[in-house]
């Protein structure tokens, strides 16, 4: 009667693995939904790239096979805080006042695309991301109209199907905090890394930290990230 | 009355400038749209380096600005004849019979979005690929409807819109052979590569020479680039 509604896993996924703790939780998620799963992270000259550490973590915690791809389109586009120390993250874009200034214009599809390109050649049609619409910093690229338009773009482009799964997408953070106790990997979530300054320990001020703080505190659980 | 069908030029537009044919055909069509026109090239491990230096070339016979964009998502994906040496070219391809070894998984994606990208920092809402439908390889990611569908996603992800123009998608190559020739520009692709095999002569026998070939034939032009 135990497994009466468990569903059996089915097909090969690969995550989009930032290290962080949505990406992190999507990727525990993925484990009980594939009967394959894979991590892909990505190198895009990122301010906080100590983030790659806590993939290569999560992953190995996840016994997952972990690809780092190299993403060098932005060597000459430093028009973001998370990639010029110089612009100071929570201010306002300087290219759209609307979007913070740790927009990094085309990021996911860039993203997307490498990680579908790499599926194609490992034979994976299932894309796992974890943005969310809800609680989230107004980038465009975690839509999900973006996604459903992306993937017919992927689809279309590779000439096969490409699924992107976005399980986050509805969530807010504390819901993302409570699916990762239902996935019982909470614990796991002390090697992840949130802050956008891409010090070892959380400035807790920038808008990331301030975020996955109040995730935890509404979720009524201790981030066992700070509490180390 | 000699500009009587003269349209002014408008708006700035970013050409995705392979240093091929098509492209540097396209370069001078956009230089006869647009008011302000940049070029992009890529640099993603093609065996056919060389024709970064024809792009270099056909950028400075333009007059316009040229940035060379560094792609590395391919480093650890090498299932395509561009990008391994060991792949024959005009083979069919390992991961899908219905394409040629030539084809490499989300190639037109990358670059659209690494073009979007850099032209999102520089304040140009267009972009204009060579791609064709008609004359071409049987790369899904020439087709019109994935072009429709791509500038569709890049807008979305972008927060703005972003216009693909492709003005050789329904031209063959005899047609894009005498559109260089009505924009006066014949002469310049002499300096244009085409050839898979990364020579600076052409094979004469790859698929893309046998193409380019049949163009010149069928426009009952002399290739400057073979009369040499």
């Amino acid at each position: 009667m135990k497994t009466k509604n468990k569903k059996p896993k089915r097909g090969k996924a690969l995550v989009l693995l930032s290290g962080g703790q949505d990406s992190s939780t999507a990727l525990f998620w993925a484990k009980k939904k594939f009967r394959k799963v894979e991590a892909v992270s990505f190198d895009y000259g990122q301010r906080h790239k100590i983030e790659l550490k806590s993939a290569k973590k999560t992953a190995k915690l996840g016994h997952v096979r972990h690809t780092v791809v190299p993403v060098k389109e932005y060597k000459k586009i430093r028009n973001s805080s998370l990639l010029n120390r110089s612009i100071k993250p929570g201010t306002k874009h300087k290219l759209d006042r609307r979007l913070p200034s740790s927009f990094v214009p085309g990021r996911n599809i860039l993203f997307l695309t490498a990680a579908a390109a790499l599926a194609y050649s490992r034979g994976i049609k299932n894309l796992v991301i974890g943005v969310s619409q809800v609680d989230y910093s107004g980038y465009p690229d975690c839509r999900q109209g973006f996604i459903r338009s992306m993937s017919k773009s992927l689809s279309l482009g590779m000439g096969r199907p490409v699924k992107i799964h976005t399980p986050l997408i509805k969530k807010d953070k504390k819901s993302v905090v409570l699916m990762a106790k239902k996935l019982g990997v909470l614990e796991y979530m002390k090697y992840t890394h949130t802050c956008y300054m891409g010090g070892k320990k959380p400035c807790g001020k920038c808008p990331a930290c301030v975020l996955r703080a109040k995730g935890f505190k509404q979720a009524g659980i201790k981030d066992p990230l700070t509490a180390v």
